[in-house]
């Protein structure tokens, strides 16, 4: 086989499994290669992606060693994105009044969510995480495509328990956004004790779901090692959780002139 | 720059963004070569995503032409996917009770997402439809990784009217599998009038809610060419919908002696 075939195939192999690990035996015997011309050829695929700024090829010696792809995103590419979404939330058709914006069709569009997700990729990778959690609804996408990227299982937090969910665990926690106290739920199955998690959503306002999640998971002894939001409110300024990755901070949302002012965050 | 070099970063520029269309020029522009070197590097792409079954590049010519990566997966491939999903669904664990399995681990693993995806990317690329739509919550993971990969837009339709969608429409429908009259809500501005969407959950017993969407984007002038489910129920036979594809039948689960009978279907 010609090596621009094969350099082609291990591009596509590797990229559409983020974050798996490879050993180099693995691709030597599927390709009948020297490990010498293997290690040649992973050089040049790490090179092609950073070129592209789609991520790197992680190596590993040693037992248990091998090659891995992490997913990433360059720091013009980011503000081209914060740029992108901050145009098409200026629109002022999107206010809806109480403070509301409309972004469904953002939280929804195949595009942003993977760049949006590879720029939480990036920030969470080195956390050592066993799953990012998220609140249903409107940020499932993004919270679905940052575990395909870091390679980690999803698990979805209800506001009612189901029935089809098994056993679960529920809490009150109060809404700022809503004014009220709302509940989640979370199948016990769903998560080991004694494990790590990130948590992504679409939208933070004072943060009370976000401290909600953190205190269901405490139940099951899971420690929260990171928190990522597409859009921030800038109000209030103290939120009830510390330390989260928001691409956009929403500084205000102005009915009468009909305008929305947004800060893109430095990532 | 090396054709070994081009030819990856090819591959995964294509595979990056599925289903959109690159005119020609941009890669010869990109990478300054003739039209007729990079008709070589195109068909050399096309044959390293068909050996690792990725899927195929499309060419156009004329006007509007150009070269588009289209997803896809081998009929042994799917076969495998099957087996794995069945495999796992056989675990008795998973038995709730009333016919309910615990599912939302495989609905929410990123694997087996992008493959599943993968399948209705394949069945459902040419009937050329403008969105994919499913219903919160468990298929909606499922759904914007099918939407991602025919590079369509997602829309997610409620089970209640929420004030962060806008203006929104609800009906109200029998749904077999609660035994009981359901709601369900879609933006209006959502979806536009006239065009076409493929439907797409993680589950369908009696086809209820699945007729309850089509009837919501009639509403809006939206047909339906196309409905996707993971996993469907042999009972009742007849559904409410008809020419569904669903990658498992579930024929019987035996709560007695905590087994679960399964049917991969042919794809």
């Amino acid at each position: 086989m010609k090596k621009n075939m094969r350099i082609g195939l291990i591009v596509d192999e590797m990229t559409s499994n983020p974050c798996r690990l490879y050993e180099l035996k693995y691709f030597c015997e599927k390709y009948d290669i020297a490990k010498s011309s293997l290690s040649e050829d992973i050089r040049l695929v790490n090179q092609i992606l950073s070129e592209n700024g789609t991520g790197r090829i992680e190596s590993y010696t040693g037992v248990g060693g091998g090659v891995r792809f992490v997913p990433g995103i360059s720091r013009e590419e980011t503000a081209r994105l914060q740029e992108c979404i901050i145009e098409k939330l200026s629109d002022p058709q999107r206010i809806l009044g109480g403070g509301f914006i409309y972004t469904s069709d953002i939280m929804f569009d195949g595009r942003l969510l993977r760049d949006m997700a590879r720029v939480f990729a990036r920030e969470f990778y080195s956390r050592n995480a066993d799953y990012v959690v998220t609140i249903e609804t409107k940020g499932i996408p993004l919270a679905a495509k940052t575990a395909e990227l870091l390679n980690l299982p999803l698990v979805v937090i209800r506001r009612e328990a189901k029935y089809s969910e098994g056993s679960t665990v529920s809490i009150n926690y109060f809404s700022g956004s809503y004014d009220r106290i709302q509940k989640m739920s979370i199948a016990k199955r769903s998560v080991r004790p004694g494990t790590r998690a990130i948590i992504i959503d679409d939208f933070m306002r004072g943060g009370g779901s976000l401290k909600g999640i953190t205190e269901i998971l405490g139940e099951f002894d899971v420690e929260v090692v990171g928190i990522g939001t597409a859009l921030a409110a800038r109000e209030p300024v103290n939120k009830k959780v510390s330390d989260t990755v928001n691409l956009i901070t929403i500084d205000s949302v102005d009915e009468e002139i009909k305008s929305i002012h947004m800060t893109a965050n430095d990532l």
